[in-house]
């Protein structure tokens, strides 16, 4: 059975300060994207779906690539006005019949093997597997009236990505008309009445969207 | 009225792989501590209570420290076995008579001047004022069936420091016996039937316990 993976890079350079759009960034010398892209292509027989803007696709098209990147696994689709919309334009590319789907965020490229193989192995068996951590923080809710109360935050998980799916839940799920509060493909899925699988991410796994975040995605390659 | 601040520095240095107490880690040559310390102190006629571990207290009287920490508005007082144990005793020096204390984290010392200053004027006419940022990240609450549900992000806050109260409403709060669900004070005050008012923190407020906090530190230091 073949799976895929949608790499999902929409940003622009605008909070980086930068004219390049955030995910063509180095790190350690290379774009942020290629980083992103190296890592899901070591899985053996997966296909690649990249997502890119309209306006960045020239730019990529300029840029010199990893010759990995010319095998057969990377395909380039255009994205669409929002986050679900470029999902949804990545999963027109995978045929009905593949088996599992995962979707990552370009700007996410510090991902483990190890997170990206356990998140296909439980989307086989549970149909869903969504990377998450725990709160560090204590947290609060605020209240209708405009008050807050403590909660227990060992109760609620912070979503990462990838978030992998059974690519014939996936397809029907991204049918439904857009809702305000699809803030990520599991929203999506437990929209249209799925159940979602959590598996045990990483604090590593962060997405790079300041400058800081830049200096610490460097920092954690140096030590990995 | 005098004002005071209780700086809590807690931490061993286990998570940093390290022998020394993270909170005597240098970020740009100098203890992570003392910059800390060194913020609050910036606030005219504040005085600042540093509660350290007992077994740090003798580490403490080696180092050489600014010549503003001899100035009379800095008091050592000694920790306790958990968090609110410290902050306990560090309430134990504030004269009952004092008008507002802010609790801090001694690993929190990119904290803003003008966060800290505003968390004093609001508690001033609230009682409390609690520094808090918003979800990054979509979140996930987990039911009591284990199944879990997307949350509304927009309706949580993650807390930080400094938080800072009426000095007769934290006295009497930590009279409570200690509660599993006493994260932080904000959770202390509630318990003792008190609202707690929130106000906006910062990201760039980080409390610092792995060697990546430290890298993403001295980048910010570097920024500001």
């Amino acid at each position: 059975m073949q799976n895929y993976a949608i790499i999902v890079a929409g940003g622009s350079g605008s909070r980086m300060g930068s004219e390049i759009p955030k995910q063509f960034l180095p790190i350690n010398n290379k774009p942020i994207l290629f980083h992103t892209i190296e890592k899901f292509l070591q899985i053996p027989d997966l296909k690649v779906i990249l997502v890119l803007p309209k306006k960045d696709i020239e730019y990529w098209d300029s840029l010199s690539k990893p010759s990995s990147f010319q095998s057969g696994f990377l395909t380039i689709t255009e994205g669409g006005a929002s986050r679900f919309q470029s999902v949804k334009n990545g999963l027109g590319v995978v045929p009905q019949d593949a088996d599992l789907v995962a979707v990552h965020d370009g700007v996410r490229p510090l991902v483990s093997l190890e997170i990206i193989q356990k998140s296909y192995e439980v989307a086989a068996e549970k149909g869903s597997a969504v990377t998450s951590v725990m709160l560090k923080d204590s947290a609060r809710r605020i209240l209708e009236n405009g008050d807050n109360e403590a909660v227990d935050r060992t109760q609620y998980r912070l979503m990462q990505t990838p978030q992998t799916f059974k690519v014939s839940l996936m397809k029907l799920a991204f049918e439904s008309p857009e809702q305000p509060f699809f803030t990520d493909c599991a929203s999506v899925l437990e929209y249209a009445g799925h159940k979602i699988t959590l598996i045990e991410g990483s604090y590593e796994n962060i997405k790079i969207t300041t400058p800081e975040d830049l200096i610490l995605a460097e920092a954690f390659l140096k030590k990995n």
